[in-house]
């Protein structure tokens, strides 16, 4: 195990955060208010620790293993999610450590569930952190799990293993760089669109950066306590609905896109389902919401659109509580919590083509069944897939489902209403935000026991780096040899 | 299709019906009670439909082909429960139809949810006919899962299908006769076994008789409104406690056991994960029942013994009412309605062996991912197991959850409280008995909308017929050629 060359790569990127702070530094500083101390203080520790690991572990060898990269993802998320937490602690934003360290990594695991009560009180400094947590988390992810693990033959964070030579630095560092650039200029650009639209649209200019920082990466965070209610423009909904839409799609697929090759893109199986899913869903709590509630036709399309995709996506905003619905639109949505967004895209939870690859292999076993001699491999994309790769996504979707069965039982020490303790788990595994009963989308996670909060903190974590990825390192196979 | 033999086999089974039908007729004439008329019309009525179709299909081709199988199957079970609500509806015992079609249902999938409010008021012939229906619906389903449909090379009721050369009737007879022989005898050693014991224990005949019949084929309907809690002899409740384990049990297994062969026996990996989940939950049920009751040490043991394993058997009898306890000990008895009996018992559910291929699957994933270059198959008693196998647990677990998930939510339209909601179609599909909220262990299921008994009893169908079986008769492909 080369020990020295995961510290050195966690010093480089503590410097990394020290930079996001000091761009909220600056914030602060623009706003001039009281928050300038803490970010000063927190940028400093950063970049002062961040600086002497870097110097201190020069002579690293520069040989990054399959496990020392497994190591480094999941330490990646803790390290960062401590000392991110340093600005809401020394600013007074959120004074208890526990609580701090659930809204840091809620932010960069994307998930978006809060502890605050009063999210217009604070200063801006930290509303623009809790963002740009989140939109670091969710450029994180998407580099993470199309540049960089592919070429280290990581599997489990990616669908279709790449199976590419060992990795030797010279070589591997060009691809994942080009690949990174690519990305990260497609997430940027979506960023700005997005920010743009949102102010032409009556936004504040302030507003629309930290939300379409927490849309593209299906964060959730807002920086108003009811969320984009708060906003009653369809035309800001509505614009937000189509990026949290472009954020739950695969990268690659609006690289696509915006090359011109629309035919392509709808071509896409999971596109296509995805696309299904948000309409099919849609339609039935719209008729829903008309027969059941009492609000207009536009209304009742809008809010129901805009939950669909904020849940499918994991983004997690809300314009409407759900928990208000007729029982049956509640529980729909709440089936919509094990869907989760495209691969290759921010979004948490389940992923559109593990699912559909599941329905189909299902579907499937009813042809061989018939014809129990004939070879019937699932077909994605007009190509077969191989049986390796749903031995994959079945073990996926069953530690998803047992790590969800578990953790809800256990969970019910904590809180036990049954609702609520479901919610939770689903919610923070899927990387989602808002729950079920005292966890919905108008109630926060800050009554939560501390004990459930750091468990809540970890199924984040989990959900984010999709089970194996951290699972893995509590495999005894893994510490042989 | 040979709709010609498919109606001759199905007549040949009302005539077993009607046999039946005159052993309860023999019981009221016992009692001398007023149900005699009712037996005696309804014995009537399946002796001679059955007894004119077999009459007339004699010139039936005698070729019943893999597609013909399918129909059959799951006709028999909607049939036998067509005629077998005659009983009910002519004593005036269950005057409406849907609720005496749901109690038969129930009875031959061995389920045991009810709709009666006042079981000891009902005559004996009619408790001694909801009995034997649970214990023909057992009988059946092992003949059918380990001697019939084997040999006919129908898949999904059985977990490694057998690969025989296409069925000839006079080369097939003898096998089938010879396995399903087999287990006659075990299957009714068993129960006289249990009724000797529980007649010693206090109880009475009659009742010996009823539950012997009803722990066997896990089916749980029980002579008194309060179920096994009737008896508070601790004698009577671990005796059934025994034999409920016994029937979730591998039938084969028995037979290896009868022979002498213990080790073979506790070598089986399906054994000794059973063993293992029935130790463990009823381990951390009798410890939270011993910290959060006011129960005395020897009946927490009792009742979380033989909760667990009723409701892992699938069995459904109750002595305690688990929705009482604190919510967590309450989660964990749900829990298990996700588990099952072993394969080749007359327990339904996922079944234990899904399970334990479906964990391995999920552990043996990690090993892959660290070494993605290996072929790393699942083993399981000491032999690897097919991919194919593997494909197909999938796509069960896949299918009986996307159900449970469906369900649910088409059934909180009819119970909108969303645990009532799982409850009973977990309960249902699970083939157990009872659920939670309104129909709970102290409650019944004579509430229930008609539209949802009917939708429930197709779950008891679909859950006791391992899915495919029926839902094969839904795919396209079945019907073409």
């Amino acid at each position: 195990m080369n020990i020295k060359i995961i510290i050195r790569v966690l010093g480089f990127l503590l410097l990394v955060e020290g930079i996001a702070m000091l761009l909220a530094l600056g914030v602060s500083l623009i706003y001039g208010e009281h928050d300038i101390r803490a970010f000063f203080s927190s940028a400093g520790i950063n970049i002062i620790i961040g600086g002497i690991i870097v110097i201190f572990t020069q002579k690293a060898i520069k040989d990054i293993g399959k496990r020392e990269g497994f190591i480094i993802v999941s330490l990646v998320w803790i390290v960062f999610s401590l000392f991110g937490s340093l600005p809401y602690i020394l600013s007074g934003a959120i004074p208890n450590f526990t609580n701090a360290f659930f809204e840091t990594i809620s932010g960069f695991t994307t998930t978006g569930s809060s502890i605050l009560n009063d999210i217009e009180a604070l200063p801006h400094g930290i509303l623009f952190w809790r963002s740009i947590t989140q939109w670091l988390g969710g450029m994180g992810i998407i580099v993470l799990s199309m540049a960089i693990l592919p070429v280290f033959g990581i599997g489990g964070m990616q669908l279709f293993m790449a199976e590419v030579p060992g990795p030797t630095p010279d070589k591997i560092n060009p691809r994942i760089r080009q690949t990174a650039k690519t990305l990260w200029v497609i997430y940027l650009g979506f960023t700005v669109a997005e920010m743009l639209l949102l102010w032409a649209g009556g936004m504040s200019l302030f507003d629309s950066v930290c939300h379409s920082f927490t849309t593209m990466a299906t964060g959730g965070f807002s920086t108003k306590q009811a969320s984009i209610a708060h906003w009653s423009s369809p035309f800001i909904q509505y614009v937000i609905v189509i990026f949290m839409f472009f954020a739950g799609t695969n990268f690659t697929l609006s690289y696509i896109a915006i090359k011109g090759k629309f035919k392509s893109v709808l071509k896409d199986e999971e596109f296509k389902y995805y696309g299904l899913f948000v309409i099919g869903f849609t339609l039935i709590i719209f008729i829903g919401l008309l027969i059941t509630s009492s609000m207009g036709v536009e209304q009742s399309f809008r809010d129901s659109l805009f939950q669909v995709v904020s849940i499918i996506t994991t983004t997690g905003y809300a314009t409407s509580d759900y928990l208000q619905w007729a029982p049956i639109l509640t529980i729909l949505i709440f089936g919509l919590f094990f869907f989760g967004g495209s691969a290759g895209s921010t979004g948490g939870g389940i992923k559109i083509m593990r699912i559909v690859l599941l329905i189909k292999n299902s579907y499937y076993e009813l042809r061989r069944m018939i014809h129990p001699h004939a070879i019937i491999p699932v077909k994605f994309n007009k190509h077969s897939v191989d049986s390796k790769i749903i031995t994959n996504v079945l073990a996926f979707f069953m530690l998803y489902f047992i790590i969800f069965a578990f953790s809800t039982v256990i969970f019910t020490l904590i809180e036990p209403d049954l609702a609520s303790s479901m919610g939770a788990v689903a919610t923070c595994l899927g990387n989602i935000g808002p729950g079920l009963g005292n966890v919905g989308p108008a109630e926060n996670f800050v009554h939560v026991h501390p004990v459930g909060k750091w468990f809540l903190s970890f199924l984040m974590l989990l959900g984010r780096l999709e089970l194996f990825t951290v699972l893995v390192l509590f495999s005894p196979t893994f510490w042989k040899e």
